[in-house]
């Protein structure tokens, strides 16, 4: 009865999607670019850019990582962010989280040129999402993959109530606002709230975003709730697994996505999208 | 035992604060600036700049209507909008809507200078404002009204349950990210909803901007309610009512804000406060 939402499977076919469009705009000659900086060797966050750039590198599109000392200074990075947004084959810059110390992480997003903000954290592009503006613009990426996501179940979702616990800048605001875009009702509920139970039971569509191991159990979902795992925690055997107990939720869910297996190779995927997107946008504005 | 939120009184209490500031930046020779843009000869919206200007004279604030007309282009309204942008006698600009259909409102507002968008409606201050960011930046007045209506209660709001019905740019999305910054945790709901009342009475707070008459009735409201009433509707007997039933949940809820009499002076009152606090943020920059 439960549908497990195959983040791998729908992954590759969002993967298949964006090779087929870095094909077409290679025919004209374009390349779209990404470019990710990484200051010093967390090795959590290496492995994620080294995800990245083999990804990318898969479907054609022209990746370069730059590694960072661990001693960089603010002006040295901010240097950096600006060569990129000068630099026409780069479409998209990331900088992978979390920064040293000694470096103001929000002043380095906010020099990103919006137009090349492939993680849609700067204001300006947060601002046109919370405010469903016209136009285009890049999204955080992983509510943006969840949309994918909720989209593959062809469920109609205007009218439905979702639930979101955690309220984080890459998660938990820009989801909340893709679901109340989508026309659902929202609710977005964090460690403030004493009994977030009352409101997780009453969502047709939970996301949850807190990274606490296996917080959500059967008896927090509503029968029959689309439940998007976002965690991505150790357990005490050290596996990982997400913020809802999997075992037990997916006889109460309608769908469940799966950790791991579920929202985060929808993340990597919807990287790749956004690079092509911004690529196809510069296009039409005729900067290349 | 119900408490009447008297927005007349908490607006002469937050007029008389500007007021003071205003003294104080006398003493340094700075005097406050509001530009207010009305095209065309709505009547509604006259009223509302004509009181706009008063108020602002009352207490101080240099204050200049330009009044367009109907025919205005957008490159004339542009032209407007820059002129006041590069005018250091002008901290505050704002243009009233509605715009005649031949403007683009949109991208009017957005071409206000962020350091000058007294109705905090450029995305730059959206974004800062849903990602609850650091620093100074200008918030809709109307739900930045709302959250002074609520801090004078000197109840802990944290850990609460607001639920805003209503999710316009202007008032239900802004009110949603500043009662998500105060930590509650924060339902929107709209007209996609099939059953709002299932989440109106999970409300500690309900705020409820719709444009529908006594939308909100005694049993939608949660015993105890802080009710804050942002319509501005004209019942069938053409006198001022809001969205919510005030005779009938006023017996249930804790709070409530009456209609008039409410909500509408503190938006006046937080655009006179807002001019300052931009004014006073120039002067920090060192931008007089």
């Amino acid at each position: 009865m439960t549908t497990i939402i195959d983040g791998k499977q729908l992954a590759r076919d969002l993967n298949a999607q964006t090779q087929a469009r870095v094909t077409r705009l290679a025919q004209r000659g374009v390349v779209p670019g990404l470019a990710v900086i990484i200051v010093g060797a967390d090795p959590a966050s290496s492995i994620y850019v080294r995800n990245k750039h083999r990804k990318a590198g898969q479907l054609g599109i022209h990746s370069v990582v730059r590694e960072l000392p661990a001693t960089t200074t603010q002006a040295e990075l901010l240097a950096v962010v600006a060569a990129y947004n000068a630099d026409p084959t780069v479409h998209g810059i990331l900088v992978q989280s979390p920064l040293p110390a000694q470096l103001d992480e929000r002043a380095i997003f906010n020099a990103i040129a919006p137009i090349k903000d492939v993680d849609g954290f700067h204001p300006v592009n947060t601002g046109k999402l919370f405010g469903n503006l016209p136009g285009h613009y890049p999204v955080s990426c992983t509510p943006q993959g969840i949309m994918t996501m909720l989209h593959s179940l062809h469920q109609p979702l205007a009218g439905k109530r979702a639930v979101v616990v955690g309220r984080s800048n890459i998660v938990g605001r820009p989801m909340a606002a893709l679901l109340l875009n989508a026309d659902l009702s929202v609710t977005v509920t964090h460690r403030h709230d004493p009994q977030i139970r009352d409101l997780t039971t009453l969502a047709d569509v939970l996301v949850v975003a807190t990274g606490v191991a296996h917080l959500i159990k059967a008896e927090d979902v509503k029968p029959g709730a689309i439940v998007i795992d976002v965690g991505m925690d150790r357990g005490a055997d050290g596996k990982l697994t997400g913020d809802v107990d999997f075992d037990a939720v997916k006889d109460v869910a309608g769908a469940i996505s799966p950790v791991p297996g579920g929202v985060g190779p929808m993340t990597i995927a919807t990287l790749m999208q956004q690079t092509v997107d911004l690529c196809e946008w510069s296009e039409q504005r005729g900067n290349n």
